[in-house]
């Protein structure tokens, strides 16, 4: 793990770093921190990278507001990542096939379970050395993600014993139901009800599968990107609860 | 409207009243209050009555932790009010027929819809009589009601311009859709995901009818009658949100 550059601002202490080609930050309270700290990984959506307005907001509340550790890192093909033949060359045929009249929902899907393959262990090398930093230290992990971050999270999760409660959402069975059934931790599960991109139906059957005994689905009006400003104060809440005292 | 009782205890003033043949209870901030105060109607579940622990709970952190009044008053047939027998006669012939092999819901929906006919005029008589008091004052209403509660709160909240923000839940479209389509008021929707009494696809047309821009669904696992103590949590703030300032 190379850092690449240190800075504060606003209490929140932000490194850039890469873990062998794998581009990342990690974001943690500025000054001596009371380390073990809960750390949560976010995965940012498709098109959008590891600081995304919507990730560094999140990473800075939960600096600030919960005392957390945040980390992100760039998904393949994504931020400073190189472009991935194959991704691109499976872009191009499934823009075809919707043209062609295809559904749009199932072929997300499996794009985003080929692209899970590699980003499963990557994340858990990516957990492995930020729990190894003083400042960070071996406490519980949570993750979020929506959307593309959820496509991949689903398997994370359910493949890391670590994640001890998530917060997914704007996602579908047709990919994850199999994974989703693995999941037992707490999960707040987000769902907007005029989404465009993943039918409703199987934005619930994805929350049916998950096989967590404590779950709670949250559905908003409006489309996929419009999740309202209250469920960011809802999964502060609920990452405090499961993760950690509440510090502010 | 005759009061019959007034007690304090713990920062809470529990007065019964009786206003015409309804009996009711109004709960309020011990000591002077700063009227107007915002106001939550109660509308207590199917075989309970105003004064049902889930209705005091919420009653009394309504009053400590927000500030608020709340009311609450016995649907016919229910409490300290007399059995009202076309209700039995309905209730015996809904057992029969749902013995001889028919749906549950739209039986419990039809009945709701008949009670409704009566509570809507009486709860808009509660809160003309209850504003007109000195200590609570003609602040901005609210209701909160699930499983009967819905059902009869679906139509007042319709029939209400004074209510200005509803948690509703544990309720089918199959009575109230119509009435849900005239709310336009902020709701938080409730739903038990293995609900014994209400399909699934039932609570969330209920939720999917409602005209408000902002509704907010929330499912937990469970049957019924376990909605998770998180969610009363989430009804504080929601209230706290739309009918007045943070006073803890």
């Amino acid at each position: 793990m190379r850092f690449l550059s240190d800075a504060s601002s606003g209490g929140v202490r932000e490194q850039l770093f890469a873990l062998g080609d794998i581009p990342g930050v990690l974001w943690t309270p500025e000054g001596d921190t009371t380390a073990p700290l809960p750390l949560v990984l976010l995965g940012h959506g498709g098109g959008r990278h590891k600081k995304a307005p919507e990730i560094l907001t999140l990473a800075r509340r939960l600096v600030t507001e919960c005392g957390f550790a945040a980390v992100s890192v760039d998904v393949p093909a994504h931020g400073d990542r190189p472009k991935v033949e194959e991704y691109d060359r499976i872009a191009t045929e499934n823009q075809a096939r919707v043209e062609a009249g295809e559904e749009l929902a199932p072929l997300i899907a499996g794009f985003q379970a080929l692209v899970a393959r590699r980003t499963v262990p990557e994340w858990r090398a990516v957990l492995d050395a930020v729990r190894r930093l003083h400042h960070v230290g071996t406490g519980p992990v949570g993750y979020w993600g929506v959307s593309l971050g959820c496509g991949l999270g689903v398997p994370f999760v359910a493949a890391e014993p670590r994640v001890r409660a998530a917060v997914l959402g704007l996602g579908g069975a047709s990919a994850s139901a199999e994974a989703a059934a693995r999941i037992t931790v707490p999960v707040e599960f987000l769902v907007q009800w005029d989404d465009e991109r993943v039918p409703r139906d199987q934005s619930l059957a994805l929350f049916d599968a998950l096989a967590s005994p404590e779950k709670s689905l949250h559905v908003n009006p409006g489309r996929h990107g419009e999740i309202p400003p209250t469920e960011l104060d809802s999964t502060l809440r609920f990452f405090r609860r499961h993760l950690g005292p509440r510090r502010s």
